[in-house]
């Protein structure tokens, strides 16, 4: 078994995590950096990449995918050493302090600190129940909207009545062969304005809305979708065809091994001090949406700020012999 | 006399000032922002336009001008009002909710809140004590660099044994006829690195170290330098023929009319709650560097998140019937 050694190990490779490592990195510590996932960038790229942000300081407007690539470049110089697609299963103390992680994958890193930068924890699609769903899974029913490109020219049936259904049968139906929206009333989780556009391109017959149904089964072969049945609450059957089926039911989130860590959680997060995000764990430090204090905003922007108090916090434990002669980025660069 | 009435006024414009007003923005205020300076971006623009940053969230290198920019672009659809070139010198309660700020131009704004985001306050170079200063000043003796192209092949004399007497002597050595640096003594206060290079440099005769001199006296005619007139301690002159004078002393910085508005300081900062950014007085906040509170980093980045948690304390101040419906901006988009 390799055991890697490291300054800082970082659990969540999102936004936070991955300008964690710069943080970290100008102030000369190093860091490995350990996700479920198997790419780099969080829910920003698992579930929306082509998703415009409005809020990141400096973009007026930026797409998720864009900003990740962004953080990982800036990150690059301080040689990040990641350990992805398997989630950190253990957590343990070595003597007084040091750290050992392991994942799923059987990856060992061994750390100084560790700062937990996991957003919402583990997460994933709710799934719905239908008999034969995993034949179909990445071939012809997806959960997220990798390249909407994909789908030109395609039957869609879109299920699901939150922003995710309704903005992709917004932007669908300019380029879809068909779209329907299976949804089980005629109320819809949304925004108002989004929900007056689904209504209006109904009214134009370019999107069709199939209420009251739910999803009740799957026509087709090889994995390549034909039809998909729905049914009303009173057990009427209908068959729409489709190509591609699009259920938007929501991400199940799930803090996972997280939760079993010894750390003073409120209400699914972590609690942290503010002025260092510091968990009631001296040495785990969380930042992101994961962390709370009193006041606290999930927002991406919050998140990077939180990661430079915890460098600047975890600095001095990591080198009690250094002094850190504080200074910006625009005078000493970047000390690679 | 016109009273402009705003929900929030901002006193400073440089970037946590600017992303300041997007963050309301995006919560339905908008505002008035007061600088003394002629032009939004604060020290950015005015002390290092085209210096890179390498700390900006997402950017792994931005010229100061061109972040200024980015954020005037994402603050513009909230139609931000600029009472630029006049720093505020006056700030009174009206009642219970209201304030009053006046700036030497004879604006007045009243608003519900206000935010000081006004970085080191006023601030300026320090001047060297030479008869005939001024006449040469913004045409041969300049405090700062604004267009390095400017200086193409000048005969060059630099005071100064800081980091910008350094990082600009080394980077006009390689368009200018001649760089001559002008110190007191063979010290300077500046990174190893950057002192190592000044030395390399003036070892193959591109840069002539005039140590130990101050400077004395001008020659020249019409605004227009001929020479420098250096002295050293013991009283010994030497002349030395320049086109252009660059004395980079510092900056002196002064809270000015803020320091009597009646907030707790601590050296020279005003004290805020961290999880809210307000002063010791009810209505008013202070954001950026000006701000402190335990763990405090002076980085634009936390500028930005502090922006953020002052608009987000503010809204129920002046919106108490409005539930705010926490959003991301993904979820709804810039709401003009």
């Amino acid at each position: 078994m390799t055991v890697h050694h490291t300054d800082v190990a970082i659990v969540g490779a999102g936004p936070v995590g991955l300008f964690a490592v710069f943080e970290l990195g100008m102030l000369g510590l190093r860091c490995h950096v350990m996700d479920a996932l198997s790419a780099a960038g969080g829910q920003c790229v698992a579930l929306y990449p082509e998703k415009p942000i409005y809020d990141i300081p400096g973009y007026p407007v930026v797409e998720a995918q864009q900003l990740i690539d962004r953080l990982a470049e800036q990150a690059a110089p301080f040689e990040p050493v990641y350990h992805l697609g398997h989630p950190v299963t253990h957590l343990e103390a070595i003597g007084e302090d040091r750290w050992r992680l392991t994942n799923a994958g059987g990856a060992v890193v061994e750390a100084g600190a560790v700062m937990i930068a996991a957003g919402v924890g583990a997460f994933g699609p709710h799934r719905p129940p239908l008999a034969g769903l995993a034949e179909y899974e990445g071939k012809s029913i997806f959960y997220l909207v990798e390249r909407r490109e994909a789908f030109r020219g395609k039957r869609v049936v879109i299920a699901g009545g939150g922003d995710s259904a309704i903005d992709w049968a917004i932007s669908l139906a300019e380029i879809a062969a068909s779209v329907a929206v299976v949804h089980r009333r005629d109320k819809f989780r949304a925004a108002p304005e989004s929900e007056r556009r689904l209504w209006a391109l109904a009214a134009e017959g370019r999107i069709e809305m199939v209420i009251p149904y739910q999803l009740a089964g799957l026509q087709g072969s090889g994995g390549q979708l034909e039809a998909v049945i729905v049914q009303t609450l009173k057990g009427e059957n209908r068959t729409v065809p489709a190509d591609i089926l699009l259920p938007f039911f929501g991400l199940s989130m799930d803090l996972g091994p997280i939760a079993e860590w010894g750390l003073t959680l409120e209400n699914k997060h972590i609690a942290v001090d503010q002025a260092t995000c510091m968990t009631s764990r001296p040495g785990l430090f969380a930042i992101g949406d994961i962390a709370t204090y009193p006041g606290k905003l999930k927002l991406i922007l919050t998140g990077f700020s939180e990661a430079a108090m915890a460098a600047h916090a975890i600095h001095p434990r990591l080198r009690p012999d250094e002094v850190l002669r504080f200074e910006h980025s625009t005078t000493k660069g970047v000390p690679v």
